[in-house]
């Protein structure tokens, strides 16, 4: 028996780089938060303290910050320049993942007609682009984090086996919420990148409202589908959706009834924890799997 | 000498109360955070453990999902009818403070359409309100918090003077961004708070956008002048604004400039800590002052 | 009727500043989180955007770093030395105030000896002192943020009146809960500031579990109280204390009694939100209060 | 070609227990974050809504509360017994993970002496767990979250290649920070949970402080090979490892040296963004991989 080295990878996490396009009065802005992990042989690092290959993640800091320089473009772009930089950077790194998170800017409207260089931040939902390339091979992952959606009908959840520990009753109608983590992975990397992803995220929010649900399962399901259905480059999606409880109050002992039909506000409670948490994966059968695209992404696949 | 009580309050925070206007099949939605506070005589409590007067954290919670039910309103509108409610609950309790952050949640588009019953979240900014019954006496607060905005130009700072410590340049063309926290006192408590709401938060964003910027603080003054001229109602409007650095990337090292004029894009770097903090305070001189308005909220005045 | 700026204060929030003294090779470290605020005439700044009275925020930081190669000493001899040099600094500036956040590192054991150079961070709990400066005037307040303790009997809450929203229970037994946050105010500036602090920190917790509470404010208030009598320099303290609920869990659909004097586990659940919040002051009726001490610090009164 | 249903699985995460032993008036405490999730057919729920497979995420909850009240035992102990309870309960769930988080209470020290049920919350670190039962098969990880040490000299960085972007000078004595996550496999099922995680724990900590470092990598490899040589149960332990970085703080603007040898402190700023995040694994060459015991927990393996 021996005690060895096994899969590793190092890198710069959370670069805030901010780039302001000036070429004209109408000044355009990218917010990215880009993370950089190189892959190959670093096995004296960590058995003797040779850094003769550690590519110092100082420098990767900087290559970050050198290639907006040259304007950034959208996440999957910018993320694909770096990483094919890192990985042909030297004979010993044989892979290299870019993470990118984009935050959104909305320009700020002065009587009506938006500004030219003034902007606020459109909410807490992320894009993001995962770029991972291995050896000659290169992959891109496009993504949203944190888009925050909720019905408050057209959701029920019924028919659930029963064992000991089930309390919880049948519901017809009941408020469905979730904050949807999407990430789905192309076939191709020379995409209209802008435009697929305001493509899926449209699908996403339409099939979300859209659906009638019998569970979050199958809202998750009808969502990846739609994806797949209507932008033949995504090959696979990926989804972690947090069931955010929101709880009808009972009010009865106040002398109120709470019912769907009555006056007034229908009231609930928003929980925070414990939640459901509801995690899924909707592909083609035709696209032969390309795990290495999903390395180090969390996720649960 | 002897060791006293003083100043004292309890209460129930982060009620997370969402109502839903089922009356139409065009549901409406109001998610907001609830937190009460009593003051009055709770001495027996502290030094004795007697809560015969304790009204228990509880039923503060109780009352504000009850409230909820008759419909929720305006922030301002729910802050009141609570503050009155628990100020005149019992002989000893001589005030409450309400306080309630309002989350806005946008209708999602399906086909160009706005949807009856499905919602996305419209960002990471909350709407507060601040309501105090002090005796018979009752004050308004209204606010935002988390208002993230963003300048790429029109933004000098300059003129400053130099001590030892100092080795900051001048500039003449900076990124100007801040996290707008603002909160003001109105002068009545019958008015049409989402419209009043709905026009300072215009001209919190149009003065902040039109100002040309020689200081963050000179923005504030502007933004809270403009604010008092363009609405009566507000008699003081107090501002908490970090100055979230973006510091341009020399890039130098790498043989490029950085030059606000050039090709491609300009690159900054987006500062977590240390951030700069701003804190003032614009009013009217004829308005008495109602320190007990703003008891208990955050704020340096 | 004018509109007027009102009171206010800026400068550089959360530099994070870590001293180590290597004078022997038995180091030690200080890790703090440093914000500066200065108070004077800045009138010039907000209403015509000039700026010759605005030390920079970039100059009050590195004024920190600088005055901390002298040695650190304790958070409050540095928030001392910080204070009052800024407030001396120009004509125009009348008073400063100084936080700082210490965080706490115990030496690693090896082999049951504490290592001369390794340490590993003490938790969560967060020391604090403000030094405020205002004019010749200085005033100094420790103390300490998210201190949790938790006591698993020892705590009753009953005889509490019922409105019509009061529906919990009286209980005799409890788990009781909170994240104290302390802040108090001395009567010197010249104290052996490890030694006071270490003292209060001690009585509090050994205050907190001695008590047998009827209630969290009389548990509050006990605590203030043995520090007033065991510290003379510390004139007041004031308390933030989430009721950080446990709530007992009903096992009765499983069979399953959930009781205090059975077998097994007794089983809670710890809630989120919302939690009752308990603030008081206790203090000593013989001294005048100061309040520019506290002025910029959170808390309720 | 088709669009079909990928991996997934469903459950309820954050159950937020605490079980008190109060057998004896010497209380005990365990306070637990519990994530359970299931594997099976569960196909007709995503792609009809059918959720006659489907055991709600409330009797997970459930079951959470019901089976602490036997007694909680070690973190890998409660998971053991939940996740062979929920692979075990319908033919068609073939799997389950359970993933514990544990947070540590010390007793109160009064007078010198531990209390009998008085504790104050022990560090930001949490110890965690995660059990997977997949078909007959039991699977044990055990881990640290966020145990965050430093040394302040014995630490160098130098021999690294340079590219175009490397402006990073050689340091031969820097302050190395880290946050340590480990999750470590066992090999067994019936350990000493406690005593095992004690001693790997110490073993860590050992390890780093006792390193003298050449490299973050070096001390990650150095930490997992002590892991394994003294803790024979250990087949493979994984580290995600940020540099939490401290920079020397250049005094020199000041007329002020800040070098190693001098009187007073050496300074330093700690930084918060971007960070080094070094990731990697140890492991036994003779144990055979079990892929599906890391199966949803985050790293990059």
């Amino acid at each position: 028996m021996a005690i060895v080295l096994g899969p590793n990878q190092y890198g710069k996490a959370e670069v805030r780089v901010v780039g302001v396009d000036r070429s004209t009065p109408r000044h355009s802005l990218v917010d990215l938060n880009v993370s950089s992990s190189l892959r190959g042989d670093f096995a004296a690092a960590h058995t003797a303290g040779d850094n003769a290959h550690v590519l110092t993640t100082d420098a990767q800091k900087n290559t970050v910050f050198a290639f907006a320089r040259d304007g950034v473009g959208s996440p999957e772009e910018f993320g694909l320049r770096l990483a094919r930089h890192f990985a042909g950077s030297f004979d010993w790194i044989s892979g290299a993942r870019v993470g990118v998170e984009s935050y959104g800017w909305d320009r700020i409207a002065v009587g009506g007609q938006p500004h030219d260089h003034a902007f606020s931040r459109a909410g807490g939902e992320a894009r993001t682009a995962v770029v991972t390339a291995d050896g000659e091979q290169v992959h891109v992952l496009a993504g949203l984090t944190d888009l925050v959606v909720l019905k408050t009908t057209g959701s029920e959840f019924c028919g659930f086996p029963v064992d000991r520990y089930t309390t919880l009753p049948e519901t017809r109608d009941r408020i469905l919420a979730t904050a949807v983590t999407a990430r789905w992975c192309y076939t191709a990397t020379d995409l209209d990148w802008d435009g697929v992803f305001s493509g899926v995220r449209t699908t996403l929010l339409e099939t979300f409202a859209g659906t009638h649900s019998l569970a979050l399962q199958q809202t998750l399901y009808a969502m990846g589908e739609a994806v797949l259905e209507r932008h033949p480059p995504v090959a696979e999606i990926r989804f972690s959706m947090p069931n955010k409880h929101h709880f009808l109050q009972d009010l009865s002992a106040f002398g109120l009834a709470n019912d769907l039909d009555g006056e007034g506000a229908v009231v609930y409670h928003a929980a925070d924890r414990p939640y459901g948490l509801i995690e899924g994966t909707v592909l083609r059968d035709d696209v032969p799997p390309a795990e290495v695209a999903w390395l180090g992404t969390p996720g649960f696949c």
